[in-house]
């Protein structure tokens, strides 16, 4: 049984002020808590129907599971298909971020991606392509927010996000910075090395002008056709799939 | 000033059965409506306020322009911040359909593609990588659904969408096949070649089992990190991008 209590906590965690002040975040379905109990995240709790529970299988012991009817589940479930699964897990304080762990790698740099469904696709598509670490400004939009975590599809729980002020951050970086940016060169001859970062900009705005100068190349993706423009998340995918073709590249020719 | 019939019109055509009942469907913004002028499509009336005519200036005589209120405008608009600019737009009969045109270049082939969020992302993408052509089984989602039309950003004027019998297409076509699938050649390793259709299947279940034979080859994006899947409009994208970096090497090689 839900108290009330438990109802307003679940509920608040739709809103960054409360995911912030309980540092906790909302995980929903059955594939997704799954995921998130096989990662490296803190699982405070689970709540699920008996049907979700038995799909759950046997959880590790450390982790509390509450079981709850489905006409409670619908109280808590912000999906519009709830499957009866949803765990409350704790947001990673990554105080102590060790920057030699972007050494030999290609890691994202997002600056102030405001779309939750953008930033959500970004993260499921990076961790496709095996990168490991995401840096985004203060200014990004939540990766803890529901509409993120869903649309990561679980990849969130194998990504490591960083939310730092990334003027400071850049001012202390020795690896290349790829920029995605007009005018710079075609995408397809540049050569991306084995380690750097892509740098994204906001949806309308694209890199702020004072991270331009710490830019080492302008990268761009050619148009053939007329559109204006590509949407951030189909730009980043452009960048990880280059990547991946050159290190793969690199590897079959060694 | 808007009569009721008007109103009720307008609205309507959210609907795909009065879409198709008047022939008609609804394009929203003033870069939306200044593109779909410029187009080949044909448009039967704009509705705009004061303002919205200025930033849209001198349009073709043909085209009817119908002055609205701001407040007027509201009750149509299907937008959270209206821009006062609005076109009913014919849908075109692609009856006589040209196969040859799809000769000596790639085209799309959509297979129940579901989500109108993808569509307009494929679309918008598919143009910038000057795809001209996409061809759509019927159970695709409608291209003149507000919400494509809105994520196209405009590109919808300037690409070709054909809705068809994608079987009875494909038993004509002698084209290659490329086949977005599992356990496929890596698209890096894959030579497009000069022409043929990259196949992208609906979201839940990919190409359906009856077109898998007249796949000529079976395309896999390499997958580095754990993630279940890709994004439909993801992997789109990633055909797209690198069918462009095999055509501009081609090209500079030339």
């Amino acid at each position: 049984m839900l108290s009330k209590a438990q109802i307003s906590l679940i509920t608040s965690l739709q809103h960054k002020k409360f995911r912030t002040q309980h540092s906790l975040f909302v995980v929903e379905g059955i594939k997704s808590v799954l995921e998130f109990i096989q990662s490296s995240y803190k699982i405070g709790k689970i709540f699920a129907t008996a049907e979700a529970a038995a799909k759950l299988g046997k959880i590790p012991q450390n982790i509390k599971l509450e079981d709850v009817s489905v006409a409670e589940f619908a109280k808590i479930s912000s999906l519009k298909n709830p499957q009866g699964a949803l765990a409350l897990v704790e947001i990673p304080q990554n105080t102590h971020f060790d920057k030699q762990e972007l050494q030999g790698k290609h890691s994202l740099i997002l600056d102030d991606v405001q779309d939750p469904g953008n930033l959500g696709t970004i993260i499921r598509t990076a961790e496709w392509f095996g990168i490991e670490n995401i840096i985004c400004s203060i200014g990004t939009v939540d990766a803890y927010n529901p509409k993120v975590v869903q649309a990561t599809m679980g990849s969130l729980s194998r990504i490591k996000l960083h939310y730092i002020d990334l003027e400071e951050f850049i001012a202390q970086n020795s690896l290349p910075v790829f920029g995605a940016l007009l005018n710079g060169e075609s995408i397809y001859d540049t050569d991306f090395g084995n380690h750097g970062f892509i740098m994204m900009g906001n949806e309308g705005n694209g890199i702020r002008e004072s991270l331009i100068p710490k830019v080492t190349k302008a990268i761009t993706i050619p148009r053939i056709g007329h559109a204006e423009s590509l949407n951030v998340a189909v730009a980043t995918t452009i960048f990880c799939s280059e990547l991946t073709r050159q290190y793969l590249e690199r590897k079959n020719g060694e």
